[in-house]
């Protein structure tokens, strides 16, 4: 990239739009450990989608390759720039533009922040369900583009199933105006649908508009403790029935992340002690406080009855639901008691008649690598999703092998390798685990089509 | 084609499943009406995956062009075949494999029947909650083609909010093995999202691994009157606040179709009288039958007593909720009450704060081409869908006219020209409405990248 490119950049743009040189702050090729890489030749920031396809149609006629960031929040290295990449940031297309509540729908620019959507849609006694650990400063565009997952898809769906229409841009500059507004399009392919989850490496999007829904005025948290993974399957078939749509999150820690929580993160309270095998914390919303609690009351009796739940605790106020919720939200917290160098983080999908077979596979193989290896686990178990942190006592070069071991693992067991933080340039090795080579292609021939000078996040997913 | 083609399929399939001549039955190439195309030069009826794989990899060496079909119950002539187009009939792969409640899925062949599907799941007291009128006839792979909606979508979404995983087979006879299980799979791009909807010119489906619920044991229905479009959309933020995870259906019948049912259909009981100016049904699921129906009473008695509701009467019985369904359910039979000829049926989607407004621009402006014109109106408004059949005492002649006058006026007002029917050759005139010319030369490229041949479904959707 040569400075007449920057310069036509500028013109195409607006000078204050283009950082080079001293004016690029370290977080714009930083990673949340703190991490940085090559420095990029320029970080865009564009104030309109005219201006990111103006920047576009000039990056794919100079074949200049382009990295989108949002929050910077994702685990597998998709938003950090390679070398020779500039960086394309969404940060100042912010803006939540309409809450329509009749309609049901919100629609944001695509760098505004998840919890600035969230509050801006509470404000009018609705939610937007979407809800992970880094709302404070992850993007809905990130969001979008990794079909984030988090915290009630059991109720709400992934973010795919919270998106009615996207603006977005593909890579020669083409605006694709589909900000549509109701749920039912049955007019030609939906396009939308390939831009959700594909990394951004399909095209930039500008623009979103949200599903929304009324909010529940009342919420309960139950917190309980089991002594097995077949009581945890059984309470959440019973947990299913019994609270139907008011069942809003199934939450599963094994002992040691609830144990390890408790002791290590400063100021998270223990609502049961801390010996029990496994804990599952249940969200139950609805607009009716008296049933609520005589819903999770006659649950929690019934599996007690049925030796399923050995101890359990409800929320009686705002703080300690909050109190439990911190519990299973601390994981950042938990991981960072930990050095770096020592943990490798795992987010897979399961079949759930196999995940506590799954779980022990990996505790028993990886003590072959290193005996004192052991793994913390918790997950939304509703969704076939588990968490899992790793920690090794070794030195940072046997990491891949761990890796390695883990989506093995995982690929015989029927797995999925990502479930929630997608493949970025981290997970690409692994990719084949779980797509055959013919999916891989087929992903390919996509790509070529709609990016034919690779200028989207290349290298995200898959090389060409 | 030639005979040396239909001898080479017949080699690498079986002799059983190439039928020609006068082995070909009329209802291949036969519409709902009972209309006839031009007899398709051979049908073939493959009985596996791999036999389908074959088939299109020969297709495609030969370009001979290929429609598949399934239960051809679809209003948009997407399957009956064009002149030179053999017939893919996926009738023999019809087979329900697997039903795991433990997993929370059922994997079906594409050519099974929806109403199979459902009868073998609620023997394992599950639902797939996927439900039109065509249950009878229509099968899993058409409703997955065209993301099929029907009456449950306000609570579980459309068929593709339903699909975990697919199997399918690209123009190049290449298996797609994507028959994954889990909700979270965020593994690259998601490839099944491009099958779903798109009326099979990407790809034949073979099998899918659906999402099934358990079943909720307890169901009651109410059918209310009320006297404006005002009160119907109050009464569904009233619904959706006091029922929400209970409520299965909310569809709206505007006078003319409730009192020319009750009329004209033969076998439909009459729950309340047919001069209220709009009629909407209500379905409640839930475990708990004296919540249902406390709930709903509730309900009711909050809308009467805001001048909501006028009049309103709940199910007792699992026959008085079928006979209000059997109201809603009637839209073949009261069609069918008209001359064919003086019918045009449309389905669309509008933002619902302009739904009464665009019902009465339809019933103003259709007067200008035929003074006596009326709109039968009803639909799942909960969805944002209506659905509508206009009557005319023209000659055919100007049907495109009135085609084209509501099809206008749909873009007018910001809506879709198909909400959950597709575009098939029927709507590809009017696509240009709902979709910009960027968005259709994206599907373009799309369909050129997987199809570089043209052999599937051509014509659908768009001409290349």
């Amino acid at each position: 990239m040569s400075h007449g490119f920057v310069s036509r950049m500028r013109e195409v743009l607006d000078s204050t739009s283009v950082l080079t040189g001293a004016d690029i702050d370290e977080r714009y090729y930083q990673d949340l450990a703190g991490n940085v890489v090559a420095k990029p030749l320029a970080v865009v920031r564009p104030g309109t989608t005219e201006q990111v396809s103006r920047l576009l149609c000039l990056c794919n006629q100079a074949k200049v390759p382009v990295t989108t960031q949002g929050g910077l929040t994702g685990l597998v290295r998709g938003g950090l720039p390679n070398t020779n990449e500039i960086v394309l940031s969404m940060e100042r297309m912010n803006a939540v533009e309409e809450v329509n509540t009749s309609a049901g729908v919100a629609v944001a620019q695509s760098g505004a922040l998840l919890q600035r959507i969230q509050e801006r849609v509470e404000q009018e006694d609705h939610i937007f369900p979407l809800d992970l650990g880094a709302r404070g400063s992850c993007t809905i565009g990130g969001n979008i583009s990794t079909n984030a997952g988090g915290n009630r898809v059991i109720r709400y769906g992934m973010t795919r199933d919270l998106i009615l229409g996207l603006e977005v841009v593909t890579a020669n500059g083409t605006v694709l105006h589909g900000l549509r507004r109701y749920i039912k399009n049955n007019t030609g392919i939906d396009l939308k649908q390939l831009f959700v989850g594909s990394e951004g490496i399909l095209g930039v999007i500008t623009r979103a508009a949200l599903r929304i829904f009324p909010a529940p005025s009342e919420r309960r948290v139950t917190l309980c403790a089991l002594h097995s993974f077949e009581q945890v399957s059984s309470f959440l078939g019973m947990a299913r029935r019994r609270l139907g749509g008011e069942l809003t999150a199934f939450e599963v820690m094994w002992n040691e992340y609830y144990r390890l929580t408790i002791e290590r993160v400063s100021g998270v309270v223990r609502p049961l002690p801390t010996h029990h095998s496994f804990y599952v914390l249940i969200e139950a919303s609805a607009n009716n406080a008296e049933r609520i609690q005589a819903d999770l009351e006659e649950l929690l009796e019934g599996a007690k009855d049925e030796n399923v739940v050995l101890d359990a605790t409800i929320s009686t106020s705002k703080a300690s639901a909050a109190a439990m919720w911190g519990i299973r939200d601390s994981t950042l917290e938990l991981s960072r008691t930990f050095p770096y160098a020592s943990r490798i983080g795992f987010d897979v999908s399961l079949p759930i008649d196999r995940m506590n077979e799954y779980v022990n596979a990996i505790g028993a193989r990886t003590k072959a690598i290193d005996v004192r290896a052991f793994a913390i686990v918790f997950g939304h178990v509703g969704d076939g999703n588990l968490h899992l942190e790793l920690h090794h006592e070794h030195t940072p070069d046997r990491r891949e092998d761990f890796e390695k071991l883990v989506y093995n693992i995982t690929g015989e067991f029927g797995g999925s390798i990502s479930a929630e933080h997608g493949i970025g340039i981290l997970k690409r090795p692994y990719l084949k685990i779980s797509r055959t080579q013919e999916e891989i292609e087929t992903m390919r021939t996509i790509k070529r089509a709609l990016d034919p000078n690779n200028i989207l996040n290349p290298g995200r997913i898959f090389t060409l």
